[in-house]
């Protein structure tokens, strides 16, 4: 017989594992490549790690109990929830060293607070049964997106997730009255009581909030609600140029202030990419327009009263003083989701049409139409053959930018390649306007390089020392971020 | 002739002063006790600090070249504003060692973006210039407080200041697009640029935001403006309970949802103070009640139409439903005036009353009636002769919990002796109903060590670790906070 030496490296491992077991069970923790893999790529499919177990404990004392393990073997840990960010941010790397950390299954709704408006939810609570959970006590968590079937509580937080209704209720971070996280070291940071007014020093919860999980690990946030929607208004309307679309966003918020919950813009040539991928879809003007806009107006029962009048004053005005071309409101709420349908099917529409780098970017509000009137043109000349979209929240100044590669091109090779330099012009346009090269979908892995090349050195140089000093080991998702 | 000796701390002491003057002339930096003195003693006059000069830089490159001196000869600094802090956080120790920072020369408001509801303010503008200047464009800075003709931007961003509109607006925190700050090691972070969407990493602002000058001196900030009020109703309401004033609130709250700005309570016994103090105040209702409730409703343009309407039908259905005694709506502005008149006097009539401690707490919304009537009775029977009052911001939380000494007691032994004990007495209650020993004033050097005595360990072992990365020579308003 002859005995299969085990090096070292397998050895520390195999002792980490067998503490975890002992406490976290069987159900907490595992090695099966077959329970782990699904989790090991990223939703766009871009990213591929791999990981030495994968734990899912079912508490906070858990988890709390996982990291101080790690802490003590130097295991690094790679947070996830529903898998579904688009930068590779829950993806560990491929050295198979760290342990890729499952929220799932803390999944628990603790506590939904009707008269107070607010819920406590555990990490893994998907937001689809949040939104559930709120609507059958006549209350709304007013943050949704496309992902929301999978897409978690502790994500959202870490990544502070922005989505369609940031006009009117701001991104996850506007909604987050506490929090509890798991620090570097094991401790147990508990800030869930909401304090709606609370100046004891520094504000640890907003530092925690869109960290991506570098700085500690979300195990439970309690959330603002709102009132249930009473009326609805969906609204599309033709306007000649962004320059227009942006005066008629002004003229809505005059009109009807904060009861206007989207804004979003997008171009005749996405319009006509979702009829060729869907030829069902219905365009909702009659006539082309260059740019289209799609507008929701929402109130809860105590503003109601008279919106629609509202709105219509708000379209005739409109239309007097020559902000739009046209305009139709949707009759009732199947014509108001097909409206809403048409902007969630350009991303798909635009895939359907060959390989593109998108790029999710911010300016200020007011700087966005000079700015895609200066960088469509450019970028296409620049790259003979491509052609540059953007479509978006026009009312947030964040716009998706893509740039779709010439017909014909080989995917690999021009990801590898222009794809890549096209990214680095656009970024480096977007840093020229003072705007980000990320609005809402983070940092993680895909674009770190591209923030230690043109983020403030000031900016990126205290992160660091945050990190460093709070988790002086580096073993919180490593390679993310920063 | 005879030399007198210069002892080597007086010669370090002149050597930075003379590299000082050369970078800010005599305009800059001064060691005249004439100029300096005014600016030693806190608002409340509780503290008296020294410094070895006072600086006034008129830029943020000024000030920038000004901490990298500091920080080559190791002198401290503390930053102020206008001065009228309420926890002596602006206020140098009695070493003398430190530099006097005077923020009030960078007072240039940089720009007021109408359209774009916005203003980049220097940290020296006085909160009523402020106020004027958005006034003067059709505009509104939503943040007031007592102290507005002295309180300064800066200094309202560094202790996140709140005030009488928080219900509606949030506290300064919420108003803050855009920073600038100087970093202890004289690098300047430029975060000025508002971006509604942007997550590239940790959100420094916030970190800097109510940290009261100890990470960073803010030199600039960018705010949002609101649009002008177009329709202001203030009504004074009597119920028999607090719990009823909780009661009435979220019924105010479902019927003119965000158009509620304020909602104050007070007890008979502060309203019979003000008039003591004030003969000629009128009460606003003919009978005593237990508890009063000032309401503050308020829209702009857009949501002017039926307010009134919706507001009378909103006292008739509270009046129906008996959450309310009875209730009168100001006629005019100067009813309305006067109104609030007795609200703001209520601290000058507690004063009157003899010497008293207070505290700025707060507690979950939901909680505050069931707090007071605990802690009221508790502290009053615990401390003979003594009377506790509690009054302020119950939508948000937040009260001002005043325990006023037995009549004839001299002033300064009892602040030394049983007032201490009293304070402690309530942070601790606050504590155990998982309140806020601060909720607005933040913790200076008047509650610091009451911080490190009932703070989360978890929190406060975090706040040590950042202020060291950030501040390793701790120069940066040292003896405050933490």
């Amino acid at each position: 017989m002859t005995d299969v030496a085990a090096s070292p490296a397998d050895l520390a491992s195999s002792s980490f594992f067998d503490a975890a077991l002992a406490q976290l069970g069987p159900r907490g923790v595992t090695r099966d490549a077959d329970l782990i893999d699904p989790w090991l790529t990223d939703w766009r499919g871009r990213f591929h790690g791999k990981a030495q177990a994968m734990a899912s404990p079912a508490t906070t004392a858990e988890l709390s109990a996982l990291v101080r393990l790690c802490a003590e073997h130097g295991v690094a840990i790679v947070p996830q929830g529903g898998n579904s960010g688009m930068v590779g941010g829950a993806t560990p790397d491929e050295s198979g060293e760290a342990v890729l950390l499952s929220l799932r299954r803390m999944n628990a709704i603790r506590e939904l607070d009707v008269s107070g408006r607010k819920v406590t939810c555990e990490a893994g609570v998907i937001l689809q049964t949040l939104h559930e959970a709120a609507e059958a006590q006549g209350l709304r968590f007013p943050l949704t997106l496309g992902g929301k079937g999978s897409a978690t509580v502790g994500g959202l937080v870490s990544t502070n997730a922005g989505g369609t209704q940031v006009l009117r209720h701001g991104s996850m971070r506007a909604l987050v009255l506490g929090l509890e996280a798991v620090l570097p070291d094991g401790q147990v940071l508990s800030m869930l009581t909401p304090l709606k007014k609370d100046n004891r020093g520094f504000d640890l919860k907003q530092l925690l909030i869109g960290s991506e999980g570098t700085l500690g690990i979300v195990t439970a946030a309690t959330l603002r609600l709102v009132p249930a929607v009473a009326e609805r208004l969906v609204i599309w309307a033709g306007v000649p140029t962004l320059h227009a679309a942006r005066k008629l966003l002004l003229h809505c918020e005059d009109a009807v202030g904060e009861a206007l919950e989207g804004f979003e813009v997008l171009p005749q040539a996405s319009l006509e990419a979702v009829i060729d991928l869907q030829p069902a879809t219905r365009a909702p003007l009659t006539e082309p327009h260059p740019w289209h806009v799609l507008i929701e107006v929402v109130a809860d029962t105590a503003g109601a009263a008279g919106l629609a009048g509202r709105c219509e004053a708000m379209l005739a005005s409109a239309f007097e003083a020559q902000l739009l071309d046209d305009a139709v409101v949707a009759m009732n709420e199947s014509q108001a989701e097909a409206f809403w349908l048409i902007r969630e099917s350009i991303s798909a529409a635009e895939r359907a049409r060959g390989p593109a780098v998108q790029h999710d970017i911010s300016v200020p509000v007011e700087a966005m139409p000079a700015f895609i009137e200066a960088a469509v043109p450019r970028l296409e000349a620049d790259w003979p053959g491509t052609e540059a979209i953007a479509f978006g929240h026009l009312g947030d100044g964040n716009v998706h930018f893509h740039v779709i590669a010439p017909p014909g091109t080989d995917a690999a090779a021009w990801h590898r390649g222009d794809g890549k330099a096209i990214s680095r012009q656009v970024h480096d346009l977007v840093t020229q306007w003072h705007g980000s090269i990320s609005a809402e979908h983070g940092i993680g892995q895909l674009k770190r390089d591209e923030l230690a090349r043109l983020g403030d050195p000031v900016a990126l140089d205290t992160m660091r020392r945050i990190k460093a000093a709070l988790d002086p080991k580096g073993l919180l998702n490593p390679g993310k971020l920063i």
